[in-house]
This record gives C-alpha cells, sequence and structure tokens, in this order.
C-alpha cells in the first residue's frame, strides 16, 4: 500500500514542493494530500452559497466548507505534517496537530528554531520535530523502506 | 450533576477569575478547572526530572507533565471554553481546541474581533463564539437551568 | 444508581410532566431531564452573543448554545424518550433520535398512530414505541424494577 | 481515491440527477449512492419476509432492510447531502443527519429559506448549507480539486 | 468505588442468590444486578404496549424493552458472568456474552463439564470458566482484594 | 464497492450453498465469507500447537485459531447472516450475533418458525428475520440494487 | 473528584509504599490501586478453579483472572505508573505501558538509567519517566495542585 | 483480499524469513510487515534529526520514528506475530502486544517452552502461542483457507 500524508500548514512557502520533490526523487511510494493552499479560493469557498454581511459568517462558511476537504484527507493519512512559518497566527494548524493527538494519528512538525517555546505543547505530542523538508523526506525514506 | 467547565488559553489575565465570580454570583452549579496558570511554574513542571542541556527537551519534558493534567481535566469536563488573547502564539489554545474537536467535546471561544480571521478555522468547529467573560457566564447559565 | 430520562422533542403539551408525575407516584428512582422547553427562551439562546441580520444566523447561534445542553444530556442519560406530537416538522426530535441510534444510546418513541408511516425510520431504531405517557412510565417501572 | 458522496432524504424531485449531471460535467471523481429511491419498493422491502397484518410491522420490517443499505452506504462515505423537500414529514432525512453527527461524518444540507427555522438543530450541525444543487456541485468541486 | 457485576443468563436455579450470599458472607463491596428474572413478566415486558396478532412480535417488542434493561446494566458492570444451566436453549446468555467480547467487557462463564464442546467459542472469549458460585465468589474475592 | 456479507452459524445443511447459488443466479456483486465448515478440521485447528490431556483446553485451543479467523471476517463483512438450524446448541452463532450487535454490525437471522421464542433476543437485535435462503437473497438483491 | 493512580510492575521493592507515603505526607487527594501484590497468590489466582496438569494453563488461568482486576483499574485510573525494577523480564509492566498506549491513558515509568536502552519504546510513549519515587509524587503533586 | 501480518519482536535470528518462506511454498495470500529489523539502523533512526548529548533523548527520537511505522502497520495488519527469542529485554515486543490487546487485533506468540512464565500475562491475552515458525504458518494456512 502507498504511504499517505497529509501536509498541513503554513501556505505561503514552497515547503510542500520540496518534499514532495524529495520523495519523488527517493523514489518513495508515498501519496501528498493538502488543504487548498491558494489563499483566496480558501477564503472565498463558502462565497457561492451567498453573500454575507460580516466577516465572521463569511470566514465561518469558507472555514467549514474547507473542513470537509480537510478532515476527509486526515483521517485518511498514515501521518500528518504539520509546518509552522515564521509570519502569521497558523491557528489552524496548532488546530490540526490537536485534532490529529486526539485521533492517535501520527504527526511530525516542521519549524525552525526560534519557536520552540511557543510550539512546546504542540510538539510534545508529535513523533518528531523536524527543521528542513529534506528531515522530513528522510523520514518518508525510513518508514517505508521495504 | 455539577457541570464541569475547562478553561483553557491565556494566562496573562483574570478571565477565568471573572467567568468564576460570574457564576458564583448567578448561583450556578459549575465547577471550574484549568492547567496550572503558573507560567514559571508550568514552564519548569519537569525540571525535578532532570536537568536539560537544551530548551527544546525542558519543554518537552514540562509539556507532558502538563499534558497529564490538562488532557485529564478535558476529558472530564461537559464544556471547554477557549481564551485567545492579543498576545503570544498561543497555538497550545488552538491545539486543545483541535483536541476537543476530535473527541466531539464540546467547546466555545473567548475573544476580540480584531482576530476572527486567523481563528477562522477554531471558530468554526465551536459552539458559540464570545467576546466578553459576561456572555460566557451567561452561556453557562443558560444551559445549566433547570 | 439512578436511571437517567432524557426527555426529547415536543414543546407543546405536557406530556413531560405527566411522565414525572407518573413516574414520582411509582416510587421510581429515575431523574429526568430535558432541553429547554421554553420556546422563546431556545430562541433567544444566543441573542446575547450580538445581534445578526439575518434569521439564519440567529438560529445557528441559539442551536449551537441549546447543543451545548442537549448533547451532553443524551450522553449521560440511560434512556432518550422522544416525543412527535401532532403539529410542526419537529426535525429535531428526529435529529436527536438518529444522533442516539449513532451512539447506541436506547430510545422509546411516543406518538399516535396517524404518524407510523412517516416515522417508520425513526421507530425501526427504537427499543420501544409507546402512544401514552402512561406506557412509558410503565417501562420505566419495569427496566428499574429491584 | 475517488470521493464518496451519499444522497439522503427527498425522493420525489430530480435532485439527485441534478447532481450527478453536474459532477459529471465538472469532470469530478465521486461516487454518488442512495437509499432506494422507488418509493413503492422501498415500502415494500420486507414483504417478501411474510405478510404482516398492521402497519406498523409492515414499516418496521421494511425500514430495516432499507437500513441495512443506508447505513452500510452512510458508513462508507466521505460526505453526506440532506436533502428537505417542500412536501412530507421527512423525518427519516433529520434522523440520517443525526446519525451523521453523532458519527462525525460530514454533512451538508439542501432546502429552502422557507424552511430555515424548523431545521436550524439540523443546519446547526451541518458543513454547510445549499439551495441548490449547483451549489452542492460546486462545494463537491472545491472540496476535491487537485 | 464498588465492583459491578451482572449476573446473566439461567432464571430456573437460584445461583444468582447462592452467590450474592457467598459474597456477602465474605463481606465483600460487589454490587449484582441483573435481568428481570421472573420469566412471565418478562415474556410480557412489551404487552402493555397494545397486542399482538402473532408471537413473534409479541417477543419482540418484550425482548426490546428488557434489552434496555438488560444493555445499561452489562455496560455499567465491571464484570459479567454468564451462566449455562442443563435446560433450555440460552442463546440470550451466548448473546450477552458475545456482545462482552466485543466491547471489551470481561466475563466468565458458569456451567458444567457436560457443556464445553458447544460453548468452546463462548469459553474462549472469558477470563475464566467457573462450575460452582463458590468459584465465582472465590474470583471475585480475589479481584477486589485491598 | 461488493458487498460482503458473512455467513455464521450452522454447519450440517447447504444454506450457504443455496445462498451464494441464488445470488450468482441474480447477477449480484456480492462476496461471501464464511467460519471453516469442514467440522473436524474445525475442531482441530489448534491440535498442531501441542497435544492437550483434556478436552477443555483442546477445545479452548482450536476456538481461538478459528477466532482469528471468523472475527475478522466479521469485521470486514458489511452485513452477517447467522443461520440456526433445529439441531445442535449453536451457541456460538447466537455468540456471534451479540458480537455484531455490540459492533453494530448489522446482521439478519435465518432459522425456522418452531424456535422464535428461545431466539428471541437474537432477533430483537437483528435487521431481519428470514426463513429460507431465497428471502436472504432476495434481502442482499435489494439492499445491493443500483 | 480524587486522581486515581495506578501502580503497575515490579512487586518486589517497596516502591508502592514509598509513593503513597509521599502522596499522603503532601496531603494529595489520589488514590493508588495496583495489582494483587502477593506474588504467590498471584500465580495461583486460578488455582480453585481447578489443577492443571502443565504450568502453561496454570498460568494462563491465573493471569485471566488478574487480568479481570488489573484492566478495569486501569480503565478506571487517571495515571499509570509502570515500574521497571533490575531484575526478571517484567513482561507484563511493557505490556500495560502498551496496553495504555493504544487506550490513550497517560502513563509514566519508573525506573533507573541502565535499562533506558531496552525501555526506549515503551518511554517513547510515557508522559514521562522518572528515577524515584519522590519524582513521581512531586508529579502527583503538581497534576493536582488546585 | 491478501490476508495482512506484521511480525513484531525479535531481531537477531531468521524467524521472520522461515515464516514468509513457509508461507509462500504453502502459497498463501499473506502479506508480511515488520519494523525495520536493521538493529543499527533502527537506533538511528532519529539521528538525521540533529545529535543528542545523551542517550534518552537518542533513544527517544529515533523510538517515535520508528513507531510511525510500526504503529501505523500494526493498524493495517489481521494478525500479529509476537516473536520472543531467548535473549535480551525484548520489552518492544511485550508492548506490541499489550498495544494489540487494547485494540481488539489478534496476536499470537512464538516462544520457547522456557519463559513460559514470565510471557504468562502476554499469552493470557494472545490467540495462540506457537513454539516454532512452522505452526505460525500451519496457523495462517489454517485462517486462510478457502
Amino acid at each position: 500500500m502507498s504511504f499517505y500524508v497529509y501536509l498541513s500548514g503554513e501556505i505561503h512557502t514552497d515547503w510542500r514542493e520540496q518534499i514532495a520533490q524529495g520523495a519523488e526523487a527517493a523514489g518513495l511510494d508515498v501519496v501528498f494530500t493538502s488543504p487548498v493552499t491558494d489563499h483566496e479560493a480558501s477564503d472565498a469557498a463558502g462565497d457561492h452559497l451567498g453573500t454575507e454581511g460580516n466577516q465572521f459568517w463569511r470566514d465561518h462558511k469558507s472555514s467549514k466548507v474547507n473542513a470537509i476537504r480537510t478532515r476527509t484527507l486526515i483521517e485518511q493519512s498514515d501521518l500528518v505534517v504539520v509546518r509552522f512559518g515564521d509570519k502569521y497566527k497558523q491557528w489552524n494548524a496548532a488546530f490540526d496537530a490537536g485534532y490529529c493527538a486526539a485521533l492517535d494519528k501520527p504527526y511530525i512538525t516542521l519549524h525552525g528554531e526560534e519557536i520552540i517555546h511557543p510550539l512546546k505543547e504542540v510538539d510534545a505530542a508529535a513523533m518528531a520535530w523536524a527543521t528542513t523538508p529534506e528531515q522530513v523526506v528522510e523520514i518518508l525514506r525510513y518508514v517505508t523502506r521495504a
């Protein structure tokens, strides 16, 4: 069976592509999935269901439409990688980590050293902490070796 | 039966006390629980298990000792209130929200309007969004009325 | 241990009182719980969280505040009684029945003969169908006898 | 993997066909399933197991035979669409919604504005509310995009 | 906490009384529960819900009313004792054993040597096989000792 | 997807073959599984693990080896058919029914009218009661129709 | 509520007493439970059910009688402490740790530095590693502070 | 469907190869999986994530990377074989057994007679105890026969 990996979190850098390319270069039998990473499309995911007069409900509707996709993909995955960048609140990434923890879905984190302390609870329930996409690929290579 | 409410998140303002006092004033049969809110004690929760040479493992040990407490209290609660203040990363709060969502444990959020957008995924799975401790008390009053 | 019974459904007749009085008259050790049955208060349960410009979101907020109460009570109960009257859509009652069915929470229905056919899926997963509060009391008397 | 969608509820209009055609026109990799939508066949699903002298047991047997099919399909689906039309009680549709809610199976509703209020509890636990089959197709297009 | 023991199976001999008396004599903190053991009352448990023209539906209704009681008690118990006597089919006892096995509820069997072979699947998932009520009491004494 | 059906119970008549042939004749996409139905092989399933001096342990070992097979197949099935014949104790069949009931695995029973009363608890949790293999095939035809 | 702690593992030193005395001295609201720690009684727990001709079945019966007690106590606990001493195989302790890990029951280990390497998988899923009973008491003091 | 078997435990003898060859010779449709059995690679599985100053954290990181693989494979398997050799502590094998027991994942043990007593709790929850790879193959042959 292929190994399914859901890539959660930061959408403003190319870390997903780096992991995917690394896995392909290594010839790994891994299928990657992710949320919709087009920021504007994601924010607008519920707009076609009717215009909202305030921001809260617009966000609410779009978040739920996105959740139809993301929860299904998380549940189908064998491993989740949760990436925290150096910008933005990224509470959705921490939310996904907590969601995985409660489901006993293994996840690893990918983030720099400068945010170790605020991520301590998220890292405490993770199976590994990586700082580079190459390390993630190396983990995938290891866990899928014949 | 008493109604159990776990108060997750921000530890630098007195929102927990405000809710507790409001509930007491209203005569509600609610038991409040929370993480250890003494910041330094929390960061040091694992120190007695041995000194660590780097920050990651010190945080790791303390976070897990804290998790023994927090996961038990979350699972024993009927409702979780997750508070996001206007400072710090507060990824642990979002992590708790995700944890609740996966367990089908009802939670509500308590935060200001200025962080609606980054909290949209967290709010999408919540049973309510409140902006003041008084609103939380009002919810508690309603859900526990005879 | 007391036997916990959640009384779901119709709020416009006094069937809950009839069951409670019957149980008391029979000296049963049963604790009854229910949703907030004050129709206006129930519809307004979320109003204190802010005014909404349209009906959908007002209903949405109030329904979720009510669900904090009702899901907790359903999960704490040993038996759920779902009442369907001869008026209104009462989709919330059928929703509660489906919720119980998926959780393996035993439930019984209480309704007249004229709605047997539209309730066939709801009755198919129920442990009994009663037509009068007296029959419900008789079931409670039987299942709790020493 | 294909995305599995169970279409629950109303059987007297062609909304299922509209969604299926829209999905096909959009080239989506979606598999649609549904209950048996032939009303007479559905009511008679248990008749071959023996004739019943009263309506309740005839309905009871047929509903359970139908449930063998519907519960399996609901559990195999990634998303459920629950349709409420403007006629009939449709308690089975609300029952399915409650069943999904308890299983954490994402569902969306499809209904007109005139029944917002009686469906408020059903909508409160849904991931989206759509008013047209086209909106459902748009949600499917979004959640399955590459 | 008291230790809860559900006594399932045969209703025509006094094995329940023997175990209860033995436990009392030994001063054990054990609470015993059981189905309604009055055979006629049990068969008639659903009769007050309306007369049935055939045996199947009369049995069906009564069995479900009984199940409201028995499933709750099984789920509340720490241990189930399943007794098979030398008469009758006793499929309900084997059904309870299978129910316990799937729930990971520990159960022990109580039966004579002459029915070892037909009970082999039931015994295979049991925590012990006893042949006398005294042995059951001894197990209870052991598992509850301070 | 094919529909998986586990055929539990009686091994001394050809009811499994009748159902399989009926399903094949009807062109149904159903996969049938079953326990090992060779009685002697089944009783001897654990003999190769070492000779036992008494019947209880010989049966114990064989039953557990059989359970490796049967539990896996039951869990993989969409429906279980539990057959009770007119001979033998068949407690394993009732055990399987209880096991299915606790797992929410739909099952139907197949037995004659003369054993309605002793099977009332088993039938009460079943989705249907059939008296002939043809009726089982008809149920399969119905639940798998396009 | 009291905090329940199950003390698993080594039975040849007084580590349980040290923890209990430390907790009492600290005034903690903790209830300690444990397996039967009388080695001979534990090995003989099933002897009263009949004499066995070989060691395997004697051990088998006694282990299962013990498991009635230990599984119930593990499931009722908020935290499990698993102690590994410097003698014996102690596979039962590692078994309990794995059991806890799969149930998401938090556990901590208590063992010396010389067995870090062979316990790495057990420690990897633990919430903490302590080397002295005093450290365990300190963890209990922390997680139960008001 | 193929039958999935995870081979847990001892990595210093060729028991996995013997079972695989036996299964192949018997023409069984069985897929075998296992942890990474290269001892040095396994101990070093987390080294690429950064050098650690002490043995505990090096082991901790590697164990968790290994667990990403092993837990996924255990959960995907239909049966787990847990092998205990005559050397080393092998607590990871007992941990896997406990993990399976809590998940209701059937497992069998493979070990010599000289360690019956210390493995009694592990064997008590197993579906079988084998002493040779040939016996394991025979079990696989039996449980997968057509």
